[in-house]
Parts: C-alpha cells; structure tokens; sequence
C-alpha cells in the first residue's frame, strides 16, 4: 500500500472500471464474487465501486493470503493434504449457480511454494481440484460471467524485477500491466472493442478454414496437433448460455481451439517457463504419442511438472491448442511475467488437462468425441518467433497459419 | 503493516497461540474458520500457524474490508439493502454444524460507518441478521467452540488517540491490548487459568445465591433487572455441547446471565459510549417498563440506536446482564476502547435482544420461560465505580452483590 500516488489510483480505479464493465460485464442485481490476493485491496475497492454503481445486489470478496498456503505445507499434520473445504466450494457453487458473476485478481508471489514439499503440493491441489469440479465445469461452459483482471503484488513484481528496488519494480509492473490491460489509452472501452474485433476476425476465418490438425515446427518443436470434430475457435470475447458477452481475461491476445485428446503426436519444447501454484518449471520438453505424454523432462520443477501430468488420467492429454501473434503487445514488451494470463497472451501455447465446453458444439465435454477431461488445466507456451504453424485439413491439404510467428491469414480476416 | 518491530511479532505470535490454545481450544482434525479484517494478517499468521500446530484439519479464513461496507452503503442500489447471500451463511453453518471451530478478530474503525444513512445501515444489518441467524444459535448454545480476540487497527487506534501519530496510537493501542489479554507476563497460560478460576468462583457464588432479581443504583439508574427461573451465571472458559472448554472472549472480566424478558424496570444511564457496527453512541438513557424500552434517547447517535432497538420486537427487551469490578484491568487503564469487546469488560452491562442459551437450563431459548430472542444481541455499559448492585431473592431479602463498583461477595468465594 506504499505507493500509492494520485496518478496510480486513477489507473487503479479505470482498471477497476474496464474489469466490471468489459471484463465481468456485471448485470443490474447481479451479485459479484471477488477473489483477489490481501494486497489487491485498492483494486477490489474500484472494483466493488464500479461494481454497485453497476447496479451489483452485492460484491462478496474472498480475500487469499498466500502465507497461508505456505504455512499449512510447513506446519499441517500428513493427514490433512487430502481434505479440501467442501462447504466452500458448494456455497460458491451455489452462488454461480443461483446466477453471479465472478471476478478473479491475480498476482501472486511466482516463487512462493519454492521449497515447499512437492508431494504435499500435489495432494492438496488436487483435493482442491476435486472440490472444485463442478465450479470449473460452470466456468469452463460460460454459464457463468467471469474475468480475470491483474494487480501488482510486490512480490510479483520482484520475481520480474529482481535487480530493482520495491517501489521501482511495482511501478514498472504497473506500467505492463495498464498498457496490457489497454486502460493507458484515451478511450479504454473503444481500444478493447476494436481489438476483440480483430480477434473475432482471426478466429472466423479459422473456423472457415475447417483444419483436421495444426502442425508447428521449430527449435526442438515438430508437433501435430489433431482437433476433435467440429471444433470451434473463440477469441476475446465469450457469450454465456444466459447471453451476457464477457471477456473472460484481461489482457487476451489469444485464439484457441480444442484439440482431440488421441490425436497429438510428435515432441515439443516450452518457449517460456511456466509458473504454475508457485513453482517454475523451466526448459520443458515432451514427447506425444497418440494423444498422451509419454516423455517429460525440465531443466528446473521436473518433479513438479511430473506431479502435474500424474494428477489424473487427463492431466498427460491436451485439452486447449491456441495460437497468439509473437508482435503481441506483452511479447514486444519482453517482458516474462512468471503468470500465464500474461505469458500465455505473449505466445501460441497449449494446455495440459481439460478441455473447454464452449470450443465444440453442445459444450458439454462428457459427450464430445475426443474432449479431453482432468482435474486440470494449465496452459504451457510452446510459441516463439521461430515458431511456424500450418493447417492441415482433412485431405491432406496444408495451409500456412503463421511464420516465424506472425499470422499469414491475417490479410484475408483484418477489420 | 509499518510497525512490524521484533519484539511485536513475538507478542503477536503468543497472542495467536493463547487465541488457539486457550480461547478457540483447537481439537485434533477440526477445521478452524477465522474471521478477520484484512489489516490482521499478521496474527492471522500466527493463527494458522498455531492452528496447524494444534492439528488443524484446515484454516479458512474469511478476510474482510471494512471499506467495503462503506462503498456498498454509499454507491448501492436502493433496492440491494435487505439482501443478503445467503449462500454463504449457509455455508458457514454448515462447517460449524460439520465441527469446525471459529475464531473472530475484532479491530474495526469504531466510527467507520459515521455519515452513512443510518436507513440502509438498518436495513442491511437486518438482512445479514435474518440470514445469520442458524450460525448465531449454534454460537450462543455453545455447539462450537469459538473466541473473539483484538488487533490493533490503525483506524481503531487513531479513533482512541487522535492527538498522537499513527505508529505511537497503534503502539499504545498493542501494549493495551497485550495486558488485556494477558500475553504480556511470563506465563500467559498461568495467568489464564487463574484468572478463569476467579470468575468461575464468582458465578458459583451468584448461581447459589438463586437471586429473582438484580437491583442497580447510581447517578441516572434505578433498574430493576428479573432473572429468568433457573438462570444460570457464567464466567471465564465456557463447555460446549461436545465438551471443549473453550474461552469465548479474550479478554473476559464478566461474569453473566439471563434476564427475564418481561421483568425489567426503571431507568438506567450509560455509563460509556457504545461502539456498534461502525456508529458511536453516547449518553443514553432508556426507560424500561415491564421488560420493555418505553423510552429512549441519546446525546449522539439516537437515530441509529432507536434503529437498533426497532430491528424487531425482542431488540427492545433484554437478553443479558452481566457484572464486571470496576476494578478491572480495562477499567483501571482508564482508556475507552470503544469496542464492545473491551468496553464490556471495563463495566457491569447489558444486552439487549437474544438471549444465551448456556445461561438457562436445557439451553434453548425457544423453550425458556422469560428468555428474550432477536435478531440482534448488542452489549451496552451501565457500570462504574458509582454504581452499586444488589441481590434480591425471592421472599424480597436483600444481598449486596456490588458497591461502588466492586464485588462485595468474592471474599467468600475467592480462590
């Protein structure tokens, strides 16, 4: 809360504004759940005041101290990493169902669970993960209204930052995040709507195309990826099965797609490291066959990585392929942000786990030939401006999609 | 978080392991909730940390932002004051039904809610009212084992000192609250249970002495205060329905029990301002005729305490009396917290709307003759070093139980 300066709280507050009017879209009498980290409570405050000048019935926040998460790895008896809240998980349940919105913040310490015991990680969150299946399934389908919007804990910022001083770090994380968050500009709301139109664009012109699979080839890369049957590509922002359009991450550079959990093969290298529940895991490398990892390895969190893949039976296939322009505003800025709502955005990626209901028709992924199911869902940058992708449809035609990272379908498709 | 010195974190340390050993009495594999304003995290810390230690099967903490309410009252809808999510209360019954454990932290600005329509401020105090009404009586029948423990706000601390700077108030504020609480000596368990044992001596005395009513004289009071038939006096540690001693309130200098609902007479003046939900109230005087406020005024705050006692038909009747010596420890600091929680401490009081179930036989107060119920139970001083009380028994004998402040019977009874 040390710097706080005029000048930061109004971008604070126009963040908070975007985050509930574009972000959530908030409806009159909606209530609005909040999760954020302790630290993020000028944000939550702008965000609760723009929230009931929205027309909110309430905004009920549920404030996470991520010591917390700590402590209990250190100082919990051995029984206790298979328990999960279950009240907690179907109020919220509950919550969504009975119709709010939620609204996540995100930004927590990238290194907070470093040393912390990996097995204890794995059995807690995947307690978690089975409390919070039926939240997920609400999420994941869009009956719900939701985003996520970013703050900037200090200790994000000196994860990115190591060599800078507190308030020098913050307020160069700041910076990042208004310009990715496009609330810099003269006029936030018509910056993000000509930019979701150029995402809708992107993602049209991909459904016209009909691809059987994407092929990406580059630096320890050559990986196809096979989609299920009339997969569909969203970008920006989503419509809920109640049809209120959201734009469920902020920023979003992304296009993305479901892919068919049998049908990955070849092997691939992360672009990026990933930061996933407080560990980095670095140099990851993997070899698909018919759809499931069958080979990992990592230059750093190898244990961690393998942890995530063992979760479930799902957690070794894909359940997400998207594909992100390396001239994306958070790629030029070359910065890492150690948080995959930024880092995800900088680079084509793929996610381990769960597939998405809303990229296939009915959006139910139980009754979707080759959807992916899993506890899980994490997103892992494979992109890069040496990164090239084509389309392969069913008969074996290849059409390009990007070279060395840039959209080649673009010129058909810009608004 | 700016005054953190070593020596602070070490009594905020002892201070989180007294509120779980001895106040809340954490067992093996329960889950402990804790409630707590966002300023709190580090006793929240300690908390949990003392929590996993004693064997907790998880810790949940429910952080909340007292600026929250204000924005919510400021910028609302007319239409969201009687709403409150009642899936969340749900929830929370459920965990306590389910055998969690609740610890609260008390700290808020006394006069955070000042200037906010004193119509909302009813109207939404009613509603979470109604929708906690399941968890109050789980709480007051003692079917959990709970406590309520301080930290030192900064906004709490400047409303006590205004003259002095942030880091002096909220330094003196901790060193009050560190001898209320007794964490400050060499053995703060000992301490306790010496202390425990006094009040427990004093509430056997007054349980033999089977008064039918209290009788309290000073400077604007000449209250006749009924008993209920078989009421019962408490004081110091408390046993729940599962037989965990628990210490509901740190610090606790009372000894209480139940008035009869429809046997309250006279004039009574307060002694102190009360401190509730964010309005302060000074110098009342009420008139009580056959159990009933008849009259009622204030110097400051008369509004929102006739709001108070409008919220139903029991908030204008008794559900508590309790005695406290002037010369306790809070009284003799000469300091007005202007928080119940030590206020109540420093002077004999009383509460009006629902009654305790733990202070009548059988302990529900839907089947006591005389017991009070409401929506609301709110704590209100009416002791002081000029306030004498007696006993009177059934057959109109008269016992002094308390003289100019001080009890009158402990040397019978004093361990």
């Amino acid at each position: 809360m040390t710097f706080e300066t005029p000048d930061l709280m109004a971008k604070i507050d126009r963040l908070g504004a975007v985050a509930v009017e574009i972000g959530v879209n908030l409806q009159p009498g909606q209530e609005l759940i909040v999760n954020a980290p302790v630290e993020a409570v000028p944000l939550v405050r702008a965000i609760a005041t723009h929230a009931y000048r929205a027309g909110a019935a309430d905004v009920l926040v549920h404030f996470n101290d991520q010591e917390l998460s700590r402590i209990q790895l250190r100082e919990g008896a051995e029984a206790i990493f298979d328990h999960a809240p279950g009240w907690r998980y179907d109020g919220l349940q509950r919550a969504l169902s009975e119709g709010a919105a939620m609204l996540s913040v995100t930004g927590t310490d990238p290194n907070l669970l470093a040393g912390c015991d990996p097995a204890r990680k794995a059995r807690t969150q995947k307690a978690h993960a089975v409390a919070g299946r039926g939240i997920r399934s609400l999420i994941g389908a869009f009956d719900v209204n939701w985003s996520i919007v970013p703050f900037a804990n200090p200790a994000w910022a000196a994860a990115m930052f190591p060599d800078m001083g507190v308030a020098e770090s913050v307020a160069r994380l700041w910076a990042a995040i208004f310009q990715a968050t496009r609330v810099d500009g003269a006029d936030p709301v018509a910056n993000w709507q000509g930019h979701v139109a150029t995402l809708h664009a992107r993602a049209k012109r991909l459904n016209e195309l009909r691809c059987a699979k994407l092929h990406f080839r580059g630096p320890g890369t050559d990986l196809h990826v096979g989609l299920v049957e009339g997969h569909i590509w969203h970008g920006g922002s989503a419509k809920t099965s109640k049809g209120i359009v959201c734009l469920p991450n902020m920023p979003t550079e992304e296009v993305f797609t479901m892919p068919h959990r049998a049908r990955v093969d070849g092997v691939v290298r992360a672009t990026k490291p990933l930061s996933h529940n407080g560990t980095l895991m670095k140099g990851i490398e993997v070899r698909f066959e018919a759809g499931r990892i069958v080979q990992a390895k990592a230059e750093a969190g190898e244990e961690a990585f393998r942890n995530l893949i063992g979760t479930d039976e799902g957690a070794a296939h894909l359940g997400e392929v998207a594909l992100v322009p390396d001239a994306s505003p958070i790629s030029q800025s070359g910065l890492l942000f150690l948080n995959t709502l930024f880092d995800e955005n900088a680079a084509s990626h793929i996610a381990i786990g769960r597939a998405l209901g809303i990229n296939a028709p009915g959006g139910d992924i139980e009754k979707i030939a080759g959807a992916n199911d899993s506890l899980i869902h994490v997103d892992w940058m494979i992109g890069s401006s040496e990164i090239d992708v084509d389309g392969i449809l069913a008969d074996g035609a290849v059409h390009p999609l990007m070279r060395a990272g840039a959209f080649v379908i673009d010129e058909r498709c810009r608004v």
